[in-house]
C-alpha cells in the first residue's frame, strides 16, 4: 500500500493543474494511463486543455518536485497515504459513482477502503435520543463487522464514530478539508482516534479549507463507499438529505429512523421514506436489507484485499457454519439449531456472507459456500 | 329511507336462516331477489341448503312475523334503520368490496353512509401523544369535510369519534354487536352522541354480543365504508392491523403515523408503512393524497355530503361523463379521450361513482348509470 513520492507526484502535479475531479479522470481515460498524458503530442493536449498553451506546457515539462514538499512531508508518515484510481487499492464500491475522485488522501489503514461499509449520517443538532439511536444502531453495526462511515461533523457524525469506535470496531471519516488539517477543530482528537483506529479520507489537497461547496462534493463519497446510508435525525433542507439523494442516485440503499410525528428532525426522515427510503426500527433491520448487496461486495475481486474478508472465521462463526451444512436452510431453523437469539444470527450470517463463507439463497435461505 | 316492515321480514327472515353473510348473498346472486328466493322451486332451493329440508321447509313457509318483534320494536325508532344490499341507498362504496353485508342496522342518519369518509383507527391502549394525534387529525378531517368512521373501541377510536363531534361533524361508529346493545359498556354516551349527530353501523342482528370473531369481521366495514384507514398507534398484531391489511386488500388507501422507535405502539405502523402505507405527518397529507375528492368534500361546508352527492356534476365532470358513456370504458381509454393527466381521472371517476353517476365494472371498466 506504500506509496512512493516519485510514483505520486505525477498525479499530483496532474490533480493541480486540471483541478483535479471530471477533468483528470477524462485526460484519464483519453490517454489510458497518467504516464501517457505526460507523453502525449501536444497537439493531442491542447483541446483537453481548452487551448490553453500554458497549462499544456506544464504537463509536458511535467512537475516541479520542489512544489510538493508538503505532500513529502505528509507521506514521510507511515500512517499517510495516497490511493489513486487506477490503483487495484481503489474502493470499489466507490469506483463505480458517476465522479469517482482521481486522488484519496487517506490517513490510517487504506485497507480499510476496501471494507463492506455503512453511512451513518444526520443532524449537527441532533436530540439526546437522536444520538443515543445513532450509538445504538453504530455500535450494532460495527459488532456485526460493518465499517461505519460518516463526515466526523457535529452531533450524529460524531456519536456514530465515537460508537463505532468504543465497540472496538473500524470507522471511516470522510473530510471536506485537507487532511492537514481537523475540521470542526472541537474534533481534533477524535480525528486523531479515527486515523489510528480507521481512516480519515478526503478528495482534496492538503492545504484545502472547509469551502462551503465542498460539503456536497465530501457528502457523495461517503454514500459512494458504502453498501448504504442511515440517516438517524435530519430536518428537511439538511445535509444529510443530500447524502441520502446521492446515495439513492448511485444505487445504494437508504435507510432512515423515523420518530414523533412533532419533531422537525424527523421530518428529513419522514421525507426520505415517502421518497422510498427504507424505514429501519433497528440495526438488525439494516442488516437483513444489506444480504444481497453483501453478496456483490463479497464477490468483487478488489473486495479480497479487505483484512475483515480475508480472516478465518471465529469459533463461534465455525459452528454456525457447520450447522448450515452445503443445503440451503432457513435462518428459523439456524436459530434453533444453534439455540442463538434471531439477532445474533442475523448479524453472524451477514457477517459470513461478507466474508463469502456462505451465500444467500433464494426463500431466505443461505448454504455454505466453500 | 324508511324501511317498512313488511319490506324487511324477508331479509330479517333469510338472514337469520343463512346466518348472513355470503350465503344470503349468493342466494341473491343466484335468484335475482329476495322474492324470489322464497318462490323458488323447493328442487333449486336444496342445494343451496346443503340438502337441509328444514331449512328449505323454512324459506318456503315463509317467515313467522312474531319471531321478529324486537326488530319491530327496533324499527319503530323513527332513528333506526335497516338497508339491504340491494337498495339504492346501499353505501357504494361498501358495495365494492368482496363480501359486502346484505343488511346493514343503523341507528342515526343512514344517508351518511354515502358520504365521504376516512377511517380512524388504533390502539385500545394508546399513549397521551397518540389520542392528541387521533384528535387533531379527526379535528382537521372533520373540518375538511370528511366523515370520520371508527369502531367505537376504547383509545383511539373514542379519541377520533369525540373530536370529530366535538368539531362539529358527524361520524360513523361500526358496531361488532347488535345495535340494541353498546360495546364497550364505558361508551354508552358516545354511542347516543354518535346516533344522534351521526350514524352507528351494524352488520349483526340485534342480540348479537360482541364475539371474538366480530371484530375482524367489523373491521373490514370500517375500511370499506372508507375512501381510506389512519392508523394512529398500533402494536404489532393488533385490530388496527386486520383493519389495516382489509382496506389495502379492498383497494383503499393505507395512511400511518410514524412515532419513536423505541415505543411498542408504533411498530404496527412502522410496518404498515414498510408494507407500502402512506407515511402521514399531518390531516393535509392525507387530504393532498386523497386528491380532488377531498378538495370537493372541503368546499361542501359541514360536509352535507347527502346534498353533495345529489348535487349536479360540474362542467369537468359532465365533460368526462360524456366521455364514458353506457357501455363499459377503461380509464386508460378516458385518459387518452380527456387529455387530463391519470391523477385527475382518477379522483373524478371516485368522485362520480360517490354520486352514483357512474359505476365500476369488472375489468377496471366504468359506465354512466343514468
Amino acid at each position: 500500500m506504500d506509496k512512493r513520492m516519485e510514483d505520486v507526484i505525477p498525479w499530483l502535479h496532474l490533480h493541480r493543474l486540471t483541478g483535479g475531479g471530471a477533468a483528470l479522470r477524462h485526460l484519464l481515460e483519453q490517454f489510458g494511463s497518467i504516464q501517457a498524458i505526460s507523453a502525449a503530442p501536444r497537439s493531442e493536449l491542447l483541446p483537453c486543455f481548452a487551448g490553453d498553451q500554458n497549462l499544456v506546457d506544464a504537463v509536458l515539462t511535467g512537475p516541479d518536485v520542489g512544489q510538493f514538499e508538503a505532500e513529502r512531508a505528509w507521506l514521510d508518515d507511515p500512517s499517510n497515504n495516497l490511493v489513486v484510481l487506477t490503483d487495484p487499492a481503489y474502493p470499489p464500491l466507490l469506483h463505480e459513482i458517476p465522479d469517482p475522485p482521481p486522488l484519496l488522501f487517506v490517513r490510517g489503514d487504506a485497507a480499510l477502503l476496501n471494507a463492506p461499509q455503512l453511512a451513518v449520517v444526520g443532524s449537527r443538532n441532533p436530540s439526546h435520543g437522536g444520538c443515543d439511536n445513532a450509538r445504538a444502531f453504530s455500535e450494532h453495526l460495527t459488532r456485526a463487522g460493518l465499517v461505519v462511515t460518516s463526515g466526523m461533523a457535529l452531533g450524529i457524525d460524531a456519536c456514530a464514530h465515537e460508537a463505532a469506535l468504543a465497540a472496538g470496531g473500524r470507522t471511516i471519516a470522510v473530510a471536506a478539508t485537507g487532511l492537514d488539517r481537523v475540521y470542526p477543530a472541537a474534533h481534533h482528537d477524535l480525528a486523531h482516534r479515527i486515523a489510528s483506529q480507521g481512516a480519515l479520507v478526503s478528495e482534496f489537497p492538503l492545504g484545502a479549507p472547509p469551502r462551503r461547496e465542498h460539503f456536497p462534493r465530501r457528502n457523495r463519497l461517503i454514500s459512494g463507499l458504502s453498501l448504504g446510508v442511515l440517516v438517524v435525525e435530519a430536518a428537511l433542507r439538511s445535509g444529510s438529505l443530500i447524502t441520502a439523494r446521492l446515495a439513492a442516485e448511485q444505487g445504494r440503499e437508504v435507510f432512515a429512523i423515523p420518530g414523533s410525528i412533532h419533531s422537525p428532525l424527523a421530518r428529513g426522515c419522514h421525507a426520505l421514506i415517502r421518497q422510498g427510503a427504507k424505514l429501519v426500527e433497528s440495526a438488525p433491520d439494516i442488516l437483513e436489507e444489506l444480504g444481497a448487496l453483501a453478496r456483490f461486495v463479497a464477490a468483487s475481486p478488489r473486495a479480497d484485499s479487505a483484512s475483515a474478508l480475508a480472516a478465518s472465521p471465529d469459533p463461534a462463526q465455525q459452528e454456525l457454519l457447520e450447522l448450515i451444512g452445503y443445503d440451503p436452510v432457513e435462518m428459523d431453523t439456524l436459530i434453533v439449531r444453534s439455540g442463538l437469539t434471531p439477532g445474533r444470527v442475523s448479524s453472524m450470517l451477514l457477517h459470513m456472507e461478507l466474508r463469502g463463507l456462505i451465500e444467500a439463497r433464494p426463500g431466505g435461505r443461505y448454504q455454505r459456500t466453500s
